[in-house]
């Protein structure tokens, strides 16, 4: 008996998906590593980005920001002399609380990627969305504000789940609340065994330095791409 | 020349306002007020409402807790003696960053309307998407926390237009932040000119008073409903 042969398409992709990839490819091709920068609002992610943006040697950094509206974060780091593009999903692309590879790939035509090694793409402030969809970046990386509480880790597991690297910002803050640090760091194990993590201040400049380190290792190709 | 009538309908309703509307409806003929509480994630709603549940004279309360996942918040205040119900967003509903009027009316047959005066229904954590959808209630409000920074009412503008009440909590924090009350109360004003606010701390106690007089007025029906 002869059997028919069928090929079968093993990964059924979804759109946002494909649109990844293409982004992904064109990166790629470019030269460029991304990483997708998430929290929810009023973590930190700019701060911590002003505190390093002019401090990668060799390493030259343009900036996606997305937003719902305004270009509040994109002035501030514009102001740094860094490439910024501001992304609002309001009007759009109907107020939309993350970004998709959509949203990435319509800001591509605008991005100086001849001019860049590094872009950070980042988010609008979300704990929920932000993970559920690529845009096409090398690296995830969450920020978690002490004030926000233990047990974030749990409540938005995905979020936590989805990422490489955690920053634990606000540190400063540590003597003056309720926060219980083994608990939280107990709880992030709990969701993403092993994930790496750091402690930060964007406000005093504690722990930034390794923050730094790994944004240059990644801009240079050094860190291994995940 | 005879002229026929033609009846228009005046307000096309979105499935969301028509199911909201019914939601409401069972509301009113239960005589329960009801609150949507948003804010984004930590910035400190369920300890809000451990400070007040059991502080409102002749007024019942009841929690329609909503999360993605899990039910930590719930069982803070079910040790509180407060009948508390439990909606998650995933895996039932998809995973959605919110709570919408649907998701609410799938909750009734389980809401003890008869044994409460005031159902507080806690959204999901996010500042953007829960904003957007009304579930039934009389009133929203609204938590921001200082250590959020001054910006978000600019940059969330929907979510501080679309409420009654702002309560901007964590205020025990002000000595050790760099954040600037005036500027934070002046961009409330530029989004939501007029709107009730109260400087509270839901860790020390500081200005909760004023919070649970709110909702005492709401739940005993002296405050006009929104």
């Amino acid at each position: 008996m002869h059997r028919t042969k069928v090929k079968i398409v093993e990964e059924a992709l979804d759109a946002n998906n494909t649109i990844a990839r293409a982004n992904r490819d064109d990166f790629e091709r470019a030269g460029v590593k991304v990483v997708n920068f998430m929290s929810a609002p009023g973590a930190g992610k700019t701060a911590l980005l002003e505190r390093v943006v002019n401090d990668l040697p060799g390493v030259r950094v343009g900036v996606l920001e997305g937003d719902v509206q305004g270009s509040m974060d994109a002035d501030r780091l514009a102001s740094l002399h860094v490439p910024v593009t501001q992304l609002n999903t309001d009007p759009s692309f109907g107020g939309e609380c993350h970004l998709d590879a959509n949203m990435v790939r319509s800001a591509l035509p605008g991005l100086p990627l001849d001019e860049i090694d590094l872009l950070v793409i980042e988010n609008v402030g979300n704990l929920v969305c932000p993970a559920e969809f690529r845009v096409g970046e090398d690296a995830r990386i969450m920020v978690s504000a002490i004030t926000e509480g233990e047990e974030k880790p749990l409540k938005y597991p995905l979020m936590f789940r989805a990422c490489e690297l955690v920053l634990v910002n606000k540190i400063d803050l540590l003597p003056h609340l309720d926060f219980d640090l083994d608990r939280f760091l107990h709880n992030l194990e709990a969701v993403h065994p092993g994930v790496e993590h750091m402690l930060v201040s964007a406000r005093t400049g504690e722990g930034v330095e390794g923050w730094r380190d790994w944004l240059a290792r990644l801009g240079s190709g050094m860190q291994v791409a995940v």
